[in-house]
């Protein structure tokens, strides 16, 4: 009850700033089909345990491409289409097993790293441990590896998990989202990730040179869990080496008993295979046509693909089935927006959200080519944002609106404005009606990492949804257990009402959402800062 | 601070009740022991990396226990020895595999159930979905699993772990420990493990006699946590069917495509062995001799078999490397003390505290056996306490203290008075050098679930310490990763420095630490209470 009296105190207050565009009665449609109709779940199962892990162009993601089609075809969508872009190759996996053999049998929880190359059967070797994170560290073992199975992660120390693994925002959480930040800019940003990358490739040259003959990498959370990820996707980069990540306490164990003398031996299957057919990755893109074919369109975007050491179900198959079932409820209920409401379903985002870019740059403006050749390998999400000018499109104007979703399967507690006080107060009556649902926040701040980012550094109006994290962070994102059971179906059916929602207040409103200025080069920050030495 | 201060004060107070028995020079010494030259991590590594789990009768348990054995002789103390009691078949994993191979293929986490047999191969046949828990289900299932691969348990629904895995008490959690319970009685709980445990072997038959290929439960915590324990280890008993249990994502994503109509095959690998070389399993003892051969002896144990899905490692090779080091210490130190102090490393607790009251019928009581056919296949857990009368053995008064440790890793924060309040002022004196260490309080309540048990049964001085739960509960005891990741070397090296003292305490005290009264057969709680209708 507190919240709807806060909402419709905010109501009244917001009324004259912007009308709202959606009546209450079409509000109550679309809940009742995202409640007592919704198909959310069973889509999110179709993505999750039907077809399993989706990782970019593997036969699975494939196999989700053709779905996603057909069944936005069924729901009546028009101009239903994938639209491709240039990738690298699929990968996929059919068998894995990691043991040590000696000192004693044990069978570790182990799994094959994106991307890395098959064992051809069982490959079976001592191991070593030669922790190595940058170049330097190469001297340190060299003519010590030939013949082994490399163990590259300082083992480091188990953690306390003393915080709950699943956790919604309190009242106090989410107030402390709604501070304007000042925009800031990383230009090492680039370098690291440059480094990082490029030293992936070296030490993966020297362990081959070295005669080692496969590695292994520690797990990033503990209890068990493996994550699998892997960026070394274009054909040309593919690793030499077999490799596996083990969980943590596998690790541990195989390091300390190196430390008393007993160096294990371990056992590797990784029957995994790459798939080579078609280079390129595909957005899947389908529109509920605008009755005004001059009033541009909205949309709704979540990344389908996901990595494969579980069936990529907080990350994303919720944002795509959310995403899906919004527009099933529009169909449902007959929606005939004035401005075509856009579904998409990006690919690609977790290798750098590839997907987006494709988007962003074939409709919405360019920017100048990188000019260094080394960061020109990058993936754009280190440097498109630096480069200048921008030079907007023909469709630059024509997205009204874009709503991101990927945050796990957490209800929707309201919305970041992406540090625009323009949109607030209109965010603020989107989201009156929802206040009973949990949803009533809109935070100022500014959010990365996923594919309303491209859009956000030309100044066009993407945004993102406030999430209840769940178990997310702590053990879900990338891991062996992101699986359908992470998912809420509360939590979907109200994400995919929100989203529905949203989408037709968008499309319906009398102007386009307010959009920050076209972005310029930005001063620094601190224009006398020194150079730092290494510059 | 605080600590020590209400410390002084609660010495001060007790000084008058009971003489401090080792004095503060020799703590010291126990505490430099404890600390600058403890041994206790390294024991425990042993037992986990390098023996491994230690189930009972396994090949790791026989290392164990030889290893346990020279390690005593070489602290110097004496009258080392395995002591033998019935048990069984020993077992062990070599390897092990679930896939799902349609409708996709998939690695499942699963493991082999103690003490099922092998499947000489890789087993592959389509599941069914056939939740038993008591006999009356068979019905519904009669006919419709031949060739099958069983799936007995419910899947339920996922959880919301909103609570941290890690704790430590607080001091509100110390308080409530400390509430007088009267003793209450469970005439039922007999008959519930029987029907457990006999249900358990008709389910295997009717499996078997439906021509069933195998069965697979669901793992009891989520998160990818493994288990893998079974009761059936009696030769006679053991199952005519291979069975596994899989991870719960794993378990549910199974159900899922089944009530979708894609039931899923899965290949088994369960590459196990029986090991019948000897059907005794052993305790593991020895002393350190007291010198004055009339007074009778204190002892300190704690059980050293374990469960195979991790390493065992606080499920309670933690416990048994602090009885060990306690050993170390106390030998270190030249400890001369008058009743002999004994080590005990129990076997076969976890299939029902064998060991320990192999020892309490051996030495200190007996009482009638079991009249009921059917109870008297029970392991004595669930029966002894309750048959009367008490029969005191001659050595039934030389016992002076028991101190059992099977809670884990985590640090001692006092100790339990096992409902004897005559004791309270003792422990408060013996704990008062340790309340900077977080060791502080005595609380009244009674435990069990472990080794004392059998002891407290007869009125004898058996008692547990409170520990630091760490994660213990939540996500280490007895599942896959209780490996030497999950033991903090703090706490351990603090468990055997107070393990040490209190030892040295009652070995030293004037008198034997206060009985109870002998055990009568008690009165019922209401003796006028109706029986149950199904009595």
């Amino acid at each position: 009850m507190r919240h709807l009296l806060l909402a419709a105190t905010a109501l009244i207050a917001a009324a004259p700033l912007a009308a709202q565009s959606v009546d209450r009665q079409t509000v109550n449609r679309i809940i009742d089909q995202g409640t007592n109709q919704s198909q959310v779940m069973q889509m999110a199962q179709h993505m999750t345990d039907v077809i399993g892990p989706r990782l970019t162009n593997s036969p699975q993601m494939r196999e989700a491409e053709a779905w996603a089609q057909a069944r936005f075809r069924e729901m009546g969508l028009k101009n239903v289409r994938a639209e491709g872009f240039d990738f690298g190759r699929g990968w996929s996996i059919e068998r894995s097993s990691v043991r040590m053999t000696t000192p004693r049998p044990i069978q570790l929880r182990a799994i094959p790293i994106a991307w890395t190359p098959a064992t051809n059967g069982a490959l079976t070797a001592p191991i070593v441990v030669a922790p190595m994170s940058e170049e330097e560290d190469f001297a340190k073992y060299r003519g010590t590896l030939a013949g082994k199975i490399v163990l590259v992660t300082h083992p480091g120390q188990p953690s306390d998990p003393t915080e709950p693994a699943f956790k919604r925002l309190s009242g106090e959480d989410l107030s402390k989202l709604d501070n304007f930040q000042q925009p800031t800019h990383d230009p090492e940003a680039a370098n690291r990730r440059l480094e990082r990358l490029d030293f992936a490739k070296r030490r993966d040259a020297f362990l081959k040179a070295e005669g080692a003959v496969a590695w292994a990498q520690m797990a990033r959370r503990d209890g068990g869990l493996l994550h699998g990820e892997g960026y070394l996707f274009k054909r040309e980069d593919t690793p030499a080496l077999p490799a596996v990540e083990i969980a943590q306490e596998d690790y541990r164990r195989l390091t300390r008993l190196v430390r008393l003398g007993k160096a294990p031996t371990l056992e590797i299957v990784s029957d995994v295979t790459f798939h080579d057919e078609d280079p390129m990755a595909y957005n899947i893109i389908a529109d509920i046509p605008g009755t005004d074919p001059d009033a541009g369109y909205v949309m709704a975007g979540a990344h389908y693909d996901s990595w494969v050491g579980g069936d990529g179900a907080v990350d994303n198959a919720a944002g795509s089935a959310v995403v899906m079932e919004a527009a099933r409820i529009l169909t449902a209920i007959g929606a005939r927006p004035k401005r075509t409401i856009r579904f998409v379903l990006w690919n690609g985002e977790e290798q750098g959200l590839h997907g987006s870019f494709a988007y962003v740059t074939k409709y919405l403006a360019s920017r100048p080519p990188e000019t260094d050749p080394a960061k020109a390998q990058l993936d754009q999400y280190y440097t498109w944002g630096s480069r200048w000018p921008i030079t907007p499109k023909p469709g630059f104007d024509d997205l009204a609106a874009y709503f991101n979703l990927d945050n796990g399967s957490g209800r929707i507690r309201g919305i970041y404005a992406e540090n625009n006080p323009a949109v607030v107060p209109i965010f603020k009556e989107w989201l009156a009606p929802f206040a009973s649902m949990d949803a009533s926040t809109v935070a100022i701040r500014r959010t990365g990492g996923t594919d309303h980012v491209f859009m956000q550094q030309i100044g066009a109006p993407g945004y993102q949804f406030i999430q209840d994290p769940l178990d997310y962070g702590a053990r879900a994102h990338h891991t062996s257990i992101d699986t359908y059971d992470r998912l809420r179906a509360e939590d979907m059916r109200q994400n995919a009402i929100i989203m529905a929602s949203f989408l037709l207040n968008a499309a319906n409103a009398d102007k386009a959402l307010p959009r920050p200025p076209l972005p310029q080069r930005p001063v620094p920050t601190d224009p006398f800062a020194w150079p730092k030495d290494d510059d």
